[in-house]
């Protein structure tokens, strides 16, 4: 029986979930699945060294998360098409002699999307965020088919450059970059918020934006998955708008990678289910 | 669930037995266990440099064999007294910020011994080999209760060497030197034959001593266990000895391994089954 080996690479990733979803969906497929972490605050942070040892020291495959997903690119042999446009990798496949990094960020949010909010309309989505989990976002938003995404961060050059990036890949017509002081126009003519800043977690508890943007036609998509429950998504919740919470997000893009790792399809239910135990 | 990452670091180790042994008997205890081979021929031999990396990219523990064994023990924190005896170390536990080294070929030849030649004599005991592997059995029989031990090796300062330490630990008097050339006259008066060497091995083959030597009241001890049934096994079967063959050693030093690593007793009948399993 073939067993497998994976880290994730990172910074600060003690609290993090995937070890306990990898493995239990693992088991549910009768394999052999070690999933540890190789946190850079104890390892330092040569993505490159990080990599070639893992490898040499028996891993199979690596996610990869802050502040290494960009770094670690220049020592791959190879990358999806769509991680080479985001120029950011969360899963590193070694096969054979080849180490293949992709972004099942962006799949993970697009199969989230589309389980969490069928039907929800794309003609506009504002998006507040233009980090790293925005570009994953958007790109998924626009490749899922929405008509115009208006991309607002609180650095407008970082609006700019990844509503830039987004425009070559999906068309100058299809993205916006706006400013913040914008939100409440934009948020008027808009079908969808999707939310891609820190705001909320538990250490950075609040709202990225007023509540008294919100309206009970917008869908509101958040990112933050700890706690599942943001301020936002509760606000949103109050004044009766469709909602999509970050779980969804991570339980996917964990499951897309579970999948590059082992070719078996993981149950997304039964994973979704895992991540509430998780996080209550 | 804890799971438990370990390696093997030694050079050669392609057809190892180890993995399916511990990741088939963990299987059965329902643990999470992966186990890797660290082949010295291709990460270096560096045994400091693979324990501190191993361990650092989240190795619970490591077995170690050939050419590691001794190379190993500057670099642990703590070895329990027999590995320190024997000067040689085939498991390592990362307990902690601790790593204790322990030998587990002697203790695992001592079970397979008493259980596979109960109620043998050992009056007189002749020993042929006296490289690492001679070391652990001889100081296994002589811990089991054997009166004498006589160390014989073709390198006669090897012989007198083992046969030194092994006085210093056991008492004077029990523990001889012997000469190849004396075989004839040692067998004669001796209640068993332990064969510590590599002859008989599948790219080895052949008899370590002629088979002449061999007589019905001898029984007769092979650490040879690829193939288990070894030439010298074969022809001491047909004189009607009693025989055992190198499969218990390796499968008890396992689970004597497993049981550091784990906490958990293995179920040796049902390793040993595995073990006849993997080398048919």
């Amino acid at each position: 029986m073939t067993s497998y080996l994976i880290g994730l690479i990172g910074s600060g990733i003690g609290p993090s979930l995937s070890p306990p979803l990898h493995e239990r969906e693992a088991a549910h497929h009768g394999l052999r699945y070690v999933y540890r972490l190789l946190d850079t605050d104890r390892l330092g942070d040569d993505a490159g060294e990080l990599l070639r040892t893992a490898r040499r020291f028996g891993y199979d495959g690596l996610n990869i998360t802050h502040p290494c997903k960009q770094a670690v690119i220049p020592h791959l042999d190879e990358l999806s098409p769509d991680a080479a446009m985001l120029g950011a990798v969360n899963t590193v496949v070694f096969d054979g002699e080849r180490a293949v990094g992709h972004n099942t960020d962006w799949t993970g949010f697009a199969e989230s999307f589309t389980r969490g909010l069928p039907g929800a309309p794309t003609r506009h989505v504002v998006q507040l965020g233009a980090g790293g989990a925005g570009a994953a976002v958007g790109h998924a938003l626009l490749t899922l088919g929405a008509d115009v995404l208006t991309v607002v961060d609180a650095d407008p050059g970082r609006a700019a450059a990844l509503a830039d990036r987004l425009a070559e890949r999906h068309g100058a017509g299809r993205v916006r970059q706006g400013r913040t002081a914008d939100l409440p126009a934009l948020l008027e003519g808009a079908d969808g918020l999707l939310h891609a800043t820190p705001t909320g977690m538990a250490h950075h508890p609040g709202m990225p934006l007023p509540a008294g943007l919100l309206r009970p036609e917008l869908w509101v998509a958040d990112i933050v998955y700890r706690p599942l429950e943001t301020e936002l998504l509760k606000q949103a919740r109050a004044l009766g708008c469709r909602t999509l919470d970050g779980g969804g997000m991570v339980v996917f893009q964990a499951a897309h990678a579970f999948r590059l790792f082992t070719g078996r399809t993981p149950d997304a239910e039964r994973m979704l289910a895992h991540l509430t135990d998780l996080t209550d």
